[in-house]
């Protein structure tokens, strides 16, 4: 069979010596990247250094493969700009909020797959998100992420001068996911755009935010016409996600789960506990979907 | 003399019974924010957690507030978004990577000190960055923040609508800032135009990212328009910081350290002990600034 690589897309790359990491404070001249990653097969991004750490420890007992001792060591304990976990074939990395947040951590991340020579990677963020018109707790799988006119691109400037990108995301991939919710039939999971904006209060029609200088009819206006356009729940990363993982030929999914209706508020007011049982669901629903890809492997060997 | 408030913006805030500051974990209607925070002057802002945690140790000493027994514990346990210490009237608070993730901050920090009642208060945000044509180890007050075509603006989408904010920072607190610097005599500042970017390797002009589409050549063409233009240094925080604090009516620094010339590489390869060692620059200049200021307080009384 065919082995995918991870593409970088930079002539320069060659000439460096030593390709340093910095985000990461990992680098090609102090560590074996191939020793250290070579084996991997999937890798979960989400916002939370924490929520991350706590995907390794439900995964490494899902593919049972905990290790009591070891506890986890967070790869890249030399920086506190991201976290990042490894068990198995699985990465799990922190990317923190925003489109540059997480574009830092890709540019990097793509570097390091390409360094240890993987093939065959699966990427998938798992995140929150609002959703619109849906039950809070309901999990998106976006089909395409789109921007703040519901478009589906990611405006990149480079050198001062403005590029567009796609954000498609692998559709086949979206699909085995909705079909592995349905497996599991614990929650509600759909298929739908995603809107992905620079800002979490003003750039998603928020009324709570420091300043707010449109109406509350104003505000519903808006994200009826984001759901006219397909839009079932707004992030902050999808597009730059969509976009490099598409130059890099990373398979790759966003599943985020809708924390509110933001049809009917703005705040996060539901309890601790609810909220912390929706950030569970992608969770679930991933680690399922990489368990029952395993299973398919080993059987094929 | 006239006491200056921290303004919103926003007449839906009063019909709100309980104010969630979601990413902070307070709220108005869980913490009693005028107690806690009635008393702030100052607050600095920067990347990384560890830093603003490293800060307000240094700064408890500058002022002799040091309490050994409480370790100084952040105030947004709660949550691993962002880190928050406090000391005396100066509030410390981590900010992450990029223009949407310190704007989030920002909402609910000007939030905060308005709930809280805070008056007179001044906000400086101590960072890293790259900077054109200076001596690594420089210290950058920012003039200007200009976007990636040299102009002083940043764009906030708005219900899909794009509105261009004003990115002017206070002048008379930068020439104090650069007079404080004179008086310790330890390091090089400048005043100068700072480039604010969505991304950290393309968007920066660098040549080392996942993917790189231009010449080195394109690559200096680039920078040395922007140095043209007056900027003296790249990071991805100060025009959104501009803005907002602006439109708050906070009296607004932005100091970044630059731990490289970008117009001679871009990889970050000096050792972590010389990089630790400008990063403290920007924190002993603004400890110094607010102690003198907190002196010719105490003096006036």
């Amino acid at each position: 069979m065919f082995m995918v690589p991870v593409y970088v897309h930079n002539p320069h790359l060659d000439a460096l010596k030593d390709d340093i990491l910095y985000h990461f404070s990992l680098g090609t001249g102090s560590h074996n990247l191939p020793a250290m990653f070579g084996d991997v097969k999937f890798v979960c991004v989400g916002g939370s250094p924490w929520r991350m750490k706590s995907f390794t420890e439900f995964i490494a007992a899902e593919l049972a493969m905990e290790d009591p001792k070891s506890g986890y060591p967070n790869i890249c304990a030399g920086t506190d700009r991201y976290a990042m976990y490894k068990v198995g074939p699985v990465l799990s990395v922190s990317h923190g909020m925003g489109i540059p947040s997480i574009a830092i951590m890709l540019h990097e991340l793509i570097k390091l797959l390409h360094h240890a020579h993987c093939t065959d990677v699966t990427i998938i963020r798992i995140g929150t998100s609002g959703g619109i018109g849906l039950e809070p707790g309901t999990v998106v799988v976006t089909k395409q992420s789109v921007d703040a006119t519901f478009l589906p691109k990611f405006e990149q400037v480079i050198l001062g001068k403005t590029v567009v990108r796609s954000t498609d995301l692998d559709q086949s991939l979206a699909q085995e996911l909705l079909q592995c919710s349905k497996g599991l039939n614990q929650f509600e999971t759909v298929i739908g755009n995603t809107m992905c904006t620079l800002d979490f209060y003003e750039g998603q029609a928020r009324l709570d935010g420091a300043f707010c200088s449109y109406t509350e009819a104003e505000k519903q206006e808006y994200l009826l016409k984001a759901k006219e356009a397909g839009v079932c729940n707004i992030e902050m990363e999808s597009s730059v996600f969509a976009a490099m993982c598409k130059l890099s030929g990373l398979q790759a999914a966003v599943v985020c789960v809708t924390l509110l209706d933001r049809l009917k508020g703005d705040q996060l007011s539901s309890s601790h506990e609810v909220l912390n049982n929706y950030q569970l669901r992608p969770q679930i629903l991933v680690g399922s979907y990489i368990k029952k890809q395993l299973k398919a492997k080993a059987g094929n060997r």
